[in-house]
């Protein structure tokens, strides 16, 4: 299988790290799609993926899986270790719900606030409302201090276990560094749990 | 377990219509909230859910899920019958794929024009940015076509099978009835699609 992407943006870092914990990035041939020389627009790459994003999953049947946590739904059902999408229909939901606010909370926030309230990726920004991304900045530190009090009480962004919860959020607050959005100071838990992730291979740590 | 949802919106009909399609929505008690008043902003509802939203689903064992995508996988993976989530990798991928096309692209479009850039629930809007509400309308407009496009060569919003993707796609074009937005004329597969839902006991229909 293939994975179109641009290594070092955020959505594309979710689908490695998955890929990471479960010991599969050898299985996977990457394909660049170079976004700030505007790739991911052009009709080739937007007759595999109509939203015209990255990442994009290949299967080796043709078959196109884009949107982050559909591929890492595909690469956790595939590939054996570490559940990173639980197992029990509890676990899979709670996961999935605390994705979700990870998402929209603090990544998508952090993103709509990067592409319309800064400059963004310059001239490829189509359309910007600035009044709206500054709207966003509230939401992503809102998100911060909803998931620094759920912390607070467990390890990780999804309760008991690590989970793609954890890879959506902490990449989330990476994008947060790109577009100079600062974690509330009072956030030491969300803080420290970030400090944990970051040790882990997958995220570029050391595994220890 | 408890529903707590207020009958006849958008999301909490995508709930009801998952749980029809497992014959068991009377396993499940609901508890109305009533949104127009603001039952959803109060604090006893938001320490339920903090995005104080309905549906949220509350388990025997005391924990919460809100999020429909969550519940639907939680409803899905605990009842027995038809699977609205999929199976295999691949299955599981691509309808989690299609139904984030319909929520994001015709669903969360259309609530978002109607919570931005028309009076929308009236004195229970806290903020409004009409030119980002105008800019989803068109949004709504192009996820209609991309499903219409995709209805002309498959018989469901995610392929081969019903799944949780044409119970999305339908509520938001329920939704859109409610916020007066057309489909678009030439939209005609979809426009087939959605007569041919109705008719599911599911959806309110005669299950002919």
């Amino acid at each position: 299988m293939k994975i179109y992407d641009y290594k070092g943006f955020p959505n594309p870092a979710r689908v490695r790290a998955a890929l990471a914990e479960k010991n599969a990035t050898d299985k996977v041939q990457f394909v660049n799609v170079d976004v700030l020389k505007g790739e991911h627009r052009l009709p080739e790459f937007v007759s595999k993926n109509p939203s015209a994003s990255v990442p994009c999953l290949e299967l080796d049947d043709g078959t196109y899986i884009s949107e982050c946590s559909a591929i890492t739904e595909y690469i956790d059902h595939t590939f054996p270790g570490i559940s990173l999408t639980g197992t029990t229909a509890k676990e899979r939901a709670v996961i999935h719900m605390m994705q979700r606010r990870a998402e929209q909370g603090v990544l998508d926030a952090v993103s709509t606030y990067f592409h319309h309230a800064t400059p963004g990726l310059g001239a490829l920004e189509l359309y910007q409302n600035k009044e709206w991304g500054l709207k966003q900045h509230e939401r992503a530190l809102a998100g911060m201090r909803y998931f620094n009090d759920f912390l607070a009480h467990q390890p990780y962004a999804a309760g008991e276990n690590f989970s793609v919860a954890d890879i959506t959020l902490f990449f989330g607050l990476s994008f947060a560094d790109a577009a100079k959005i600062s974690i509330p100071a009072d956030c030491t838990e969300l803080v420290a749990w970030r400090a944990r992730i970051a040790k882990r291979a997958s995220m570029g740590g050391t595994g220890s």
